[in-house]
C-alpha cells in the first residue's frame, strides 16, 4: 500500500474566511483526501480574510489535483496557485558550472586566461598527460546516455533523460566532490555512440555509462574500453554488481554461510544481472543459477545472443533447466533484477534455510518485501521505504573518486571487488543484523572508503599496466598532485 | 618594450642567513635582474636562518629561471621550491560542477532524484520544450574547439586547447552567469564535428564556436545554424565583429564621421575579419575593402575559396588592386586581424584625417599602438597594456544570456547589431575620448546590457520564426519561468 511520499510534494497557496475554524477546515478537507500535511503557513492576514500556504505529500500527480479540488469546494476558499515542489527543485536544473578560481581583476585574468594561460596550454601540447593535472579531466567525468534505458521509464530519448542525468551529476559531487557533466546523446546508433564518447573523450578522467538499453550497452562499453585510455563504467551493470556483492557479503555474515556453498540465483540477465554474474564469479559460488523470461539459462537452449551465451557457458554446472520457481528449489541466495511480482513466498519457502532474497526491480520488486520476510531471513530491495536499500549512489561517487586520484587508465574487477568489500566493511560487526546489511546512502564513511580501496587497488595495478605512465614538463616543483 | 606581467609570476622560497643585510640583498638580486617584486614573506625565522617567499613578476619562463639561478649565486641563500602561480592557478581545472539543490536527506533525493524526477523526464518527453524550463539546457552552452587555432599557438589539438576554453567558461560565469561546459573534440574533420555537436546539443540551450581555424568554421557554423535548433556563435568572428562594431561606433563619435561617408580598410580574411565585414556591411560603409596576404581582394584575381568569393563581391565597389598600403591611402578606417607588423606609420600618415587605427594582431599588432598614434586620432589594439582593448569578453557571456533568456532557437545579425550598439552606448557622452571607446573589460553594467539588447532583439524576431513556440505541459502554474 503507497503512502504519500515527498516525491508529490505540492504547495498549495489558498485565500480562506478569518474565521476561527478555517485553518481547521483545510486541514481536515487535505487529511479526509488522503493527503499528507507537512506545513501550515499563514503568509498574509486581512480583516476579511487569510491567505495560507499548505504544503502536502500526495500519492500522484492526479491525486494532487484531487486534493486541489477538495479545497475549492470548501465555503469561502479560493485557491490561488499550486506550486508543485518536485518541479520547483528543477526548474532552470540541479548543478551549474562555477569558477575556481578569482577573476576579479587584471592580474587574476593575465593568470587564468590570457595571456597566462598559453603557457599551460604548451605544456600539455608537450605532455599531454598534464592534462590530467592543470585542467579539469583531473577530477571530472561524463555521464552518458542516449536515452534508451531510463529509470523504469524506458526509451524516452536525450532530453527528457537529462533531469536523471543532473541528478547524478549532483549526488557525485555532493557524495565525492567529483565534477559530473551530462551527455545526451541524440542517436542510439552502437557505432555513433562509441565515436561520439571517442571524440569528447579528453576533457574528461573517465565515462559513466548510464541508463543505455541492453545489450547495446555490452558492446559500446566493450568497445569504448579498447578505445579510451580513461576508465569507462556503466553504472546500470557494474554500480549495481558492486553494491550486490556488498550487501551479499554481509547478508552471507549474518546468516553464516559461505558463498563457497552457496546456489544462487540471478533472475534477470540484462545489464545488471549479467554483471553481477560476471563480478560473482571471482568469488566461486557454489553454483550461479541464471534466468530470464524463457526460464533457467542453460547451453541446450540454443541462444545466439552472445551475453546470453556466455553466461551459460559460466554458469549452472548441473545443466538444470526449468522455470524461476525450479531454480530457487534448494537455492541460498536469490538476485532480482528483472520485473515485479515473478517470486511467491512459496517460491521463497522451497529455498535453503537462512534464504536471502535480494527483490531489486524498481520500483516495484520481484516479491513485496513482507511476502519474501516469511520464509528468508535477509530480504533487501532497490526501495527506499524498506529496511535494506540497494542504491547505487552506494557505489559509483566513491569509485570514480579513486580512479580519478589514482589516475586510472583503466577500471577492472579487482578494483569493483575492492569497491564492493569497502561498502560492506563500512557496516561494522556491531551494527550488523538482518535489517542492517548496507550502510544508509547518506552515510558519509562510504564514499572515502570506496575512494581509498579502488585508488589502493588501481594503484597497484600499474604494476601490470602497458599504457606508458607520463611524467611531466611541468616547470619547477609543480608536478607534484593536488589534493581534493 | 615589454614588461614584467602577472602572467609569469612566481613564488620563491629560499632560505638565507639571518643577517639584516639578507633581505636587501635578494630584492637587490630580483630587481637587478629584472624582476618585480610583489611580495616578500617572512615565513619561518630560526637562530641560523630566515625563510622566505619571494613573489615576482618576470617577463617569462626563462627569466623566471633566470631569476632563481641569480638568488642561488648569493652568499649563504639557498632555494627551497619555486612555484609558478600561473600554473598554480590552473591546477586540478578552473571550473567545477556544483548542486544547486539540497540533497541532505531523503526528502530532498526524493525529488531531485528518484522516485520524483520520473516525473519530470515524464512532463519532458510528452513536451521536449520544457528541457528548457525543467533542466540545465536553460542556462548552459557549449564551448566546442577541435583545438585547431587556439590563440596564436596554432593547432595544438583538444587536450592543450582546454585550459582555454576552461578560462572561458569561468568567463561566462562570472559575467553572465551562464553554465558554460568545454566541449574539446578528438577530431578536426568538418564532417564529425557537425555530427558530434548536433549528437550533444540535447544538453544546451546555445552553441559557442571556438578557436576551429578557417575556413572549415564557417562551413561548420553554416550547417550547424541549419541542423539545430539552438543559437550557434563563433566567438572568434561573430564575438570579435560585436566588439569591433561596437569600438568603431564609438571611434567615429570621438572623430565626428559618420560610417556611410568612411571608406574603411579589413586586413586580414579569416574568422574575424570575414565576420566584421560581413556584419560592417548592415552599417553600409561608403566602401570596405579587404586586404589578405595576397593584397587587396577583388574579383578578378580569380579565388576559388567561397569564402573569398562573397567578400570580393560585396566590397572594394571602385575594383581597387593593389597592396595593403594601396589600399589604406585615402581610407578613414583601418581593421586589422592579421598579422603583426604589417602597417607602417607612413601608411597611417597617407590615411583621411581623424584616422582611425584598430589593429587587434595577437599578441603582437599590425602597427605599434605608439607609432599608429602619430598619424591616427584614435588606436585601438587587443592588448591589455594599451587603452581601448578590442576584448571579445565585453560581447560573449552578455549575448548568450540574452539569447538563453529569450529561449531563442538561433541567432541573428539584428541581435548582433542590437549587441554591438549595447557595448558602445555603455560608454557615456562623458567618459567618451579618443583613449576611451570601449569599456573595460571588469566593467559590471557592459553583460546586462547586452543581454538586455540581445533579448529584446530575439523576442522581436519570433514573429518572423518559422519554428513552432512549443507550449508546456507542466503542471499547475509552473509554466512560468525563472530569472536569473
Amino acid at each position: 500500500m503507497p503512502v504519500p511520499g515527498p516525491g508529490y510534494s505540492i504547495t498549495v497557496r489558498v485565500e480562506a474566511p478569518p474565521s476561527t475554524t478555517a485553518a481547521g477546515d483545510l486541514t481536515t478537507a487535505i487529511g479526509r483526501g488522503g493527503g499528507v500535511i507537512t506545513a501550515f503557513d499563514v503568509v498574509e492576514s486581512h480583516a476579511d480574510r487569510i491567505v495560507v500556504d499548505i504544503t502536502c505529500n500526495a500519492l500522484s500527480a492526479d491525486h494532487a489535483s484531487d486534493l486541489t479540488g477538495t479545497l475549492e469546494t470548501l465555503p469561502g476558499v479560493r485557491v490561488r496557485k499550486v506550486s508543485d515542489r518536485t518541479f520547483l527543485v528543477h526548474l532552470g536544473g540541479k548543478i551549474e558550472v562555477a569558477p575556481r578560481v578569482a577573476l576579479a581583476n587584471r592580474d587574476d585574468l593575465s593568470r587564468a586566461y590570457t595571456p597566462g594561460v598559453a603557457r599551460v596550454c604548451t605544456a600539455i601540447a608537450e605532455n599531454p598527460e598534464d592534462a590530467r593535472r592543470l585542467t579539469i579531466k583531473r577530477n571530472s567525468v561524463a555521464v552518458v546516455t542516449d536515452g534508451s534505458a531510463v529509470l523504469g521509464l524506458g526509451n524516452i530519448g536525450p532530453e527528457a533523460a537529462l533531469p536523471v542525468m543532473e541528478g547524478k551529476a549532483a549526488l557525485f559531487k555532493k557524495f565525492a566532490g567529483v565534477n559530473a557533466w551530462p551527455v545526451c546523446l541524440n542517436t542510439q546508433d552502437t557505432e555513433e555512440i562509441i565515436r561520439t564518447v571517442e571524440l569528447i573523450a579528453p576533457v574528461y578522467g573517465g565515462i559513466n555509462l548510464e541508463d543505455i538499453a541492453a545489450p547495446r550497452c555490452f558492446e559500446i562499453e566493450a568497445r569504448l574500453r579498447e578505445k579510451l585510455n580513461i576508465p569507462v563504467f556503466h553504472d546500470d551493470q557494474h554500480g549495481t554488481a558492486i553494491v550486490v556483492l556488498g550487501a551479499l557479503r554481509n547478508a552471507l555474515r549474518v546468516v553464516g554461510k559461505e558463498i563457497t556453498d552457496c546456489r544462487i540465483v540471478v533472475c534477470g540477465v540484462g545489464a545488471a544481472g549479467s554483471a553481477i554474474i560476471r563480478l560473482l564469479q571471482h568469488k566461486k559460488p557454489a553454483d550461479i543459477i541464471a534466468v530470464d523470461i524463457d526460464g533457467i539459462v542453460h547451453g541446450g537452449r540454443g541462444d545466439t545472443d552472445p551475453n546470453l551465451r556466455s553466461i551459460a557457458a559460466a554458469t549452472n554446472k548441473d545443466g538444470r533447466t526449468g522455470t524461476l520457481a525450479d531454480a530457487v528449489r534448494g537455492a541460498d541466495v536469490f538476485i532480482g533484477v528483472s520485473a515485479p511480482n515473478l517470486l511467491s513466498a512459496d517460491d521463497v519457502a522451497t529455498m535453503n534455510d537462512n534464504a536471502i532474497v535480494f527483490a531489486l526491480a524498481n520500483p516495484d520488486p520481484e516479491i513485496d518485501p513482507l511476502e519474501a520476510q516469511k520464509h528468508a531471513t535477509v530480504v533487501a530491495t532497490g526501495r527506499s521505504d524498506y529496511p535494506n536499500q540497494i542504491n547505487n549512489v552506494l557505489a559509483f561517487p566513491g569509485v570514480f573518486r579513486g580512479l580519478l586520484d589514482a589516475h586510472a587508465h583503466k577500471i577492472t574487477d579487482d578494483m569493483m571487488l575492492a569497491a564492493s568489500n569497502a561498502i560492506a566493511d563500512v557496516v561494522d560487526g556491531e551494527r550488523l543484523n538482518a535489517s542492517f546489511i548496507v550502510p544508509s546512502v547518506f552515510d558519509s564513511a562510504v564514499a572515502p572508503a570506496v575512494a581509498d580501496a579502488v585508488k589502493r587497488a588501481a594503484i597497484a595495478a600499474r604494476d601490470d599496466e602497458e599504457v606508458p605512465r607520463g611524467g611531466s614538463s611541468l616547470p619547477f616543483s609543480m608536478a607534484e598532485d593536488i589534493e581534493y
